[in-house]
């Protein structure tokens, strides 16, 4: 039996559509989003990202105003562009590539950007209210959200399900943790310090894989009927040509056991900058810049 | 066989050793810790839990300066009460004492206490801090940090153990669960959605049980060997006398299968006044007043 295979394009391309229409009412009203994304040194990862913000920003209708900096700019630089960003009406979404380069503190530069622009989730606030189970209040990281999303709109219901989440970061597992218990899942969070991995997983009804580790979860640690979504993406050389490839948290053939399985590529990673957009839609409307 | 009963008096009163002789440093070097709890209304509840601060912050050597307002005193009045204490350099911990009366929003009030001051972890600064894994910056709620407390104490290691946590509440279940994934425990998060909690008890080794609600976890649901902390606190009234008592989450029998069970009342509940005092000496440091 082969897994269904659950397609981030599809669903990234319904959650578009919505995007536009919210975007032309809004335009309507004479108001239009924007975004700011900085990107400070040349990561060349940063650099693509940052780029495909901009590309999906024009297709969606929202203005994404992607600002530059030299390797070596100062902290107290990056700190006066996002206090601008903060106090500029016309700016809805501030997000900073990460990695920044060494010697600039993330944890200031992060906590520097008001919690209401703060597209990407990073503001200890945003974090704050997803603990608290105040969803409604928080922007929520990417991923996490990306996995909710595609899940859902896939036709998965969390509830009462045991999800075996494997993964405990915080870009990733724990806000993933706090969506999950918030729809009514029952959650068990695994990681490093996890004794028997492979028994977690296999009582799941669903496993989130999220650990960042490629080829993590085998088939065999999944059992028959399992809907398994993939949150990982490892960069790996290919042995043979050498090159870079992403591979996910699960080895293919969990396919042969999974009921349904979200690939990487082509899953969660195809919603993420479609779901910032949204967060971008979001924020202007905590904002009360949608009046 | 009887379970081995871990006890807060104890462990609060060595809490309480380690407190005073922080509090002589502090005051050898001028710095007099100083806590303002605000107490609007007259519910009974909080009157007592107001007053038992008073009285172990003087034990402590920690001022308690307790504010009262009447019931129908304005939200305006309390955040102006709040703001001066945010402003006063002399007051290190700000608590406001809940349920606030009807018509005061609790989330306005808990978001304008500074999150450096919140002794209570009640600001979403604070939440964040402790699901962005930053525990050392997180001023973090009374009771699920007796739980940690009273259990390292007693000498229970949570590193790699399967930890079955009944409830997922904002103030007891959601920051325990991020205490115990910091703590390498491998947690699984129950509620009144989930479909067998009895076998998601059994299967722990140990059981934090956080849900408020009487006798919810029974002998059965305990295996053999199993250490259970009970951090429920619930008012029930005595059938045969008509007189209120507080019982926990577990019913008592659970001792006769469990190798360790810290009792309700005499366990989880004994520390929180005595970790709240510890709050406020860690809050004085995130001001950097000890210096």
């Amino acid at each position: 039996m082969a897994a269904e295979l659950i397609k981030g394009l599809p669903i990234a391309k319904a959650i578009r559509e919505e995007i536009i229409e919210e975007v032309n009412g809004l335009k309507a009203k004479g108001v239009q989003p924007k975004l700011a994304v900085l990107l400070v040194g040349d990561d060349p990862g940063s650099v693509w990202y940052a780029k495909s913000k901009v590309g999906v920003g024009e297709k969606l209708g929202i203005v994404v105003d992607l600002h530059t900096m030299a390797p070596d700019t100062s902290e107290e630089t990056i700190l006066e562009q996002i206090q601008g960003w903060n106090m500029d009406s016309s700016v809805h979404g501030i997000l900073v590539e990460l990695p920044l380069p060494k010697g600039i503190s993330k944890e200031k530069v992060m906590e520097s950007i008001d919690p209401k622009k703060d597209v990407d989730g990073v503001h200890p606030v945003n974090r704050g209210y997803l603990l608290g189970g105040q969803e409604h209040l928080a922007l929520v990281p990417a991923t996490p959200l990306s996995c909710i999303a595609l899940a859902e709109r896939a036709g998965i219901d969390f509830k009462g399900k045991r999800v075996t989440l494997v993964g405990r970061g915080d870009t990733v597992g724990r806000p993933l943790a706090s969506l999950l218990i918030k729809r009514d899942a029952t959650i068990t969070v695994c990681h490093t310090k996890t004794k028997d991995l492979p028994a977690e997983c296999q009582r799941g009804e669903i496993v989130v894989a999220a650990a960042g580790f490629a080829g993590l979860v085998k088939k065999d640690m999944i059992s028959p009927g399992t809907v398994v979504i993939d949150a990982g993406v490892n960069e790996i050389k290919d042995e043979a040509t050498g090159e870079s490839k992403y591979v996910g948290d699960c080895e293919p053939d969990v396919a042969d056991v999974a009921a349904a399985l979200s690939p990487v590529p082509g899953g969660v990673g195809s919603l993420t900058t479609t779901i910032i957009m949204g967060n971008v839609l979001k924020a202007l409307k905590l904002q009360g810049a949608d009046k």
